[in-house]
């Protein structure tokens, strides 16, 4: 058992078996917190620059947060760090469920996998430590199957982080799979970004979390209590949360598609005809159960059963296999979401993909992949990616990709940004996403800054980039240090600060919380420069999204277009705003100023060349 | 038992305390249909010109239609037809709930009551005729008390219309509510245009419904139930009434907020900055169970339970009792809602005083109302009214005569059409209920022609007037057919013509079902013309949808307005089409065309005068 509150990670070598605990310095926590900051502070230290993502160097890391497993609520939260195979950049892909709890149980904040076995295998971690068991007759089962099967084994009480057989065909944007069991099917996925490839190229079938109590070590119990307790007052007073308690996210899919935002026919358009079909009001009608994550009373998981067994619907998978293939019938997306979760891949860049396909066909670029809106033949395609069969072995390495192998026309309808497929918003229809998918650390994603809700109730403008820019980087910030605790995205949070500091025993101030999120998104950004040069160049968006005039809802008689230029005007704004040099680069100056020079001095290295490059 | 298969009425005169079965002529069911159409022919024969609504001569009709009580589905509705003492027009109030179906099991197809009695009495309708009972110790009673004292005496299984002490007190907006028992709360509610005080004028607390059986007269059993079949299946196939089904009318609510069409603040605004407090969604995590009317597999009604019992809440009273007195969270709304229920108000006229009446307040021209946004102030104004309390005296005159008694300034913020107070749309959001309330044949009334969902979700353009004059023509003309069936202005329809010809024998076409819904229409026109010289000059609005700018969301640094030239535009536009004059009288042309000279020769005398009136 560590002797500090916070901080103690089991490491795992699979290349010999061999482990051993790692506790991390309490000056790292109090400046990378825990969570998604630990991940790229871990990474940024360990990892060896230009490692390939599927090389046994890669570091696949299992993290929770001071908050996770603790009485502070949606503290059932957990994240995979790793470098992606999908985007060859810094990876943290969050997920909720009760595993990461489970491993606080244990007396460990985290478990880092490194190396490869030589057979499949699967990890059991205790109170005991951890053993690593023979996985072979688990490899090439699905998701269900193995939870199923690991639980036989082990007990029905432990909590599970498995992959598909896309993980172990090393498809580029396979998913982890946590707690999805047929019963409950609460599936916490962390889905974006390829880490369940990663995990399959280690020969790593699953992470097993048996904990007997539920005991999270804490400085400071009673102060925990309290923050706590006004955590979820708030939380209750927070009427929103009633609307995600009643229909979930795929309440968006309505407001999305009248407003001309819902990705559509490959993110050629943002508005269906009739969407009703779609709809979570519609999807609420076929409702078994709400699904909760550990310590959450919103409970916006939405079960459904369909052929096969139980699968959990969001908003994203609606978008994105749904309406981007021109599948306008949530019941169907949900037969497809059931096969893209037992075959462990992630849904966004799946309906990503299919879409793509679909419009490669009509463009006559590519064969033996479905016409949009088929769904049978989306059903097939989705197994034959998982599988790499025929035309799926291509597909199976994600739009970018595919785009250079296809080259000409598909470059410019490849939907993704830094290699990472779109989610489901329009950039065109919300000028703040596509801000925020141009700048986000993982490539093109959602969770960094989601603007759409401020653009179509304010306080920003639809069509303006009036304040934007500002909206983007304040919220990148927050948000990393919010997925640093780990807490989830939903909620309002009541003093975090208060709550990091009762449980670590530090200091831990509002502007300790504030200055770590900008600290992290710096520290991520410089890994990114250092993996893959990344820059200016690449923080943009396809072609698609710029000067093609998009067609606003009800009836498509008005368009509007973002105009390259208007882009490069809020991307200037954001650069500065950052400190950073119209090369996209850190500055010396906030480097400096967040400190974080003082842990990695390497990283003046990678700042922006010169003085002359920004203005903020 | 009646001979013919649809059309025999029970008239009952109160003063005498007679009463006969009245039989029908077919000619006048395949031309009037049933319901409003038979309503408009009777009304329009057999009242007085210039009757006092609330004098024992005006006529107070409990009518159904051929496919009341039937297996086509939502075939539960029904409908009061007299004339109204708020608008001194024709009123045509629809409700659900089962009572109508349970007049035609009794051998009936509506109850005509004249006259007035001398003491509080009830009507008791079976199989065996009609009894007058006295109800001297039920008068005074609220309405879920006197369903339950009515049910004590007559037996569980009786349906009733009852009033509340507004009926009694004859309130202008008093309604009749049907089947509102406290266990159930089902709650079918004839509210709009006062026929609740035109039944108290008469001294009528109840009309009491008891059928043994569940049979309906039916000329083709074999070929009724195939086109109800039919018909059941396509509603089955109907996304949109799943959404229904899940979230109720209250859905609205959310993109009516977003669009800036939801009243608020006495129809100055059209949206509130944070409206999650009244949307169906949060609503959706208190309801305790869903109602359904007669025959609806629909079920949209949402059941909560508050102080006092349960309340069945609909997007209406959101917009009217929420929104528009600046109250934001549905729960008080709910609260407000139960009170207006017992005493037997209409919710939408009655959230209209109160919200006229808070402004009045801020403009120094009213005293002893609350403020906007006070809640506890609203409840007790609600009961003033009700009782005629105080101020209360003066508000239950309807915003049209308070106007009038206050002058000046409260003439321009009288949110009401030819007296009637308007409903959850705000016509400067909404061009096409602009037209849609100037021209409804019962004053401001949003179910004659609803083009809000057609504005946001196409065919029509917001802000335009392209198209609107025939949608909302079309609208009203098929409207009038179906509430003359009757069957819910929720689903979509299967050839209904058929279903009519099933039942009553007689040949009815699809010209027959189209023509007639004209012909309705403009026979109330010209009752309206005849009742209170209603013209062009009548089919406006108020002051305050014309010019003044709307703040549009999502936070409104933009605004539009509707000019006064542009809605003379589409009502030009709307005569033309209807081969109406400009001063919005019927040609000779129409009149005879569509044959209603030929049932009354004297709708000739209101025609339009001169030939020059019209171009279309």
């Amino acid at each position: 058992m560590s002797s500090q509150p916070f901080g103690s990670l089991l490491e795992v070598d699979l290349s010999t078996g061999k482990s051993r605990v790692v506790e991390v310095a309490p000056e790292v926590i109090k400046y990378f917190i825990g969570g998604k900051g630990l991940g790229a502070y871990l990474l940024f230290k360990h990892l060896k620059p230009g490692t390939d993502p599927l090389s046994p160097d890669n570091m696949l890391m299992f993290l929770t947060g001071p908050l996770t497993g603790t009485p502070y609520p949606t503290s059932g939260r957990m994240v995979v760090v790793t470098k992606s195979p999908l985007t060859n950049l810094y990876l943290d892909s969050h997920a909720g469920g009760h595993l990461g709890s489970a491993i606080r149980w244990c007396g460990y904040d985290g478990v880092i996998v490194k190396g490869k076995a030589s057979s499949p295998v699967y990890l059991l971690v205790s109170e005991e430590g951890v053993e690593v068991r023979d996985a072979s007759r688990l490899w090439g089962k699905t998701v269900s199957e193995t939870v199923k099967e690991v639980r036989r084994e082990v007990g029905e009480d432990a909590h599970a982080a498995v992959i598909g057989p896309a993980g172990e065909n090393l498809v580029r944007f396979a998913a982890i799979m946590i707690d999805s069991d047929e019963d409950t099917w609460r599936a916490g996925i962390a889905g974006r970004g390829g880490a369940g490839a990663v995990m399959g190229s280690k020969n790593l079938k699953a992470l097993v979390v048996k904990a007997k109590g539920r005991k999270v070590r804490c400085a400071d119990t009673e102060k925990l209590r309290e923050v706590s307790r006004k955590a979820m007052e708030l939380l209750s007073r927070t009427k929103f949360l009633k609307v995600r308690t009643a229909i979930g996210t795929s309440f968006w899919v309505e407001p999305m598609n009248r407003f001309g935002i819902l990705p559509t026919r490959n993110f050629s358009r943002g508005f269906l005809k009739d969407a009703v079909g779609l709809y979570g009001e519609y999807l609420r009608a076929f409702v078994k159960r709400n699904a909760s994550c550990y310590n959450c009373p919103v409970a916006c998981g939405k079960i459904v059963e369909v052929e096969g067994g139980n699968v959990k619907v969001e908003y994203e998978d609606i978008a994105l296999l749904g309406s981007n293939c021109l599948i306008d019938d949530v019941i169907k997306v949900a037969k497809s979401l059931k096969v893209v979760n037992e075959l462990g891949l992630d849904a966004i860049s799946t309906g990503n993909v299919v879409a793509f396909a679909m419009e490669l066909r009509e463009l006559g670029l590519l064969k033996d992949v479905p016409a949009f809106g088929d769904h049978e033949g989306q059903v097939e395609l989705i197994r034959k990616i998982a599988y790499r069969e025929g035309v799926g072995d291509l597909l199976a390495e994600g739009v970018a990709r595919v785009a250079e192998r296809v080259g000409g026309k598909a470059r410019e309808i490849a939907m993704h940004v830094k290699g990472m497929e779109l989610p489901g918003y329009l950039p065109r229809g919300s000028w703040g996403m596509a801000l925020a998918y141009a700048t986000s650390d993982r490539g093109g994603c959602h969770q960094r800054a989601w603007t759409t809700r401020a653009e179509i109730e304010g306080p920003l403008e639809r069509f303006s980039t009036e304040g934007v820019a500002k909206f983007v980087k304040d919220t990148q910030d927050e948000r990393a240090a919010a997925f640093s605790l780990i807490v989830c995205d939903f909620i309002p949070l009541y003093r975090p600060w208060e709550a990091v500091s009762a449980v670590t025993g530090l200091e831990f101030s509002e502007e300790d919380y504030l200055r770590g999120g900008e600290r992290i998104w710096n520290l991520v950004r410089v890994f990114n420069i250092r993996e893959a040069g990344i820059g200016r160049k690449d923080d943009t968006l396809p072609p698609r999204c710029f000067n093609e005039p998009l067609p606003l809802p009800p009836n498509g008689k008005f368009s509007v277009s973002l105009r390259r230029e208007t882009f490069e005007l809020m991307l200037n704004e954001y650069y500065a705003l950052r400190k950073w040099g119209m090369d996209g680069r850190p500055s010396k100056e906030v480097l400096e100023k967040l400190e974080l020079s003082k842990f990695f001095p390497e990283v003046l290295n990678f700042a922006s060349g010169g003085g002359s490059s920004f203005s903020g």
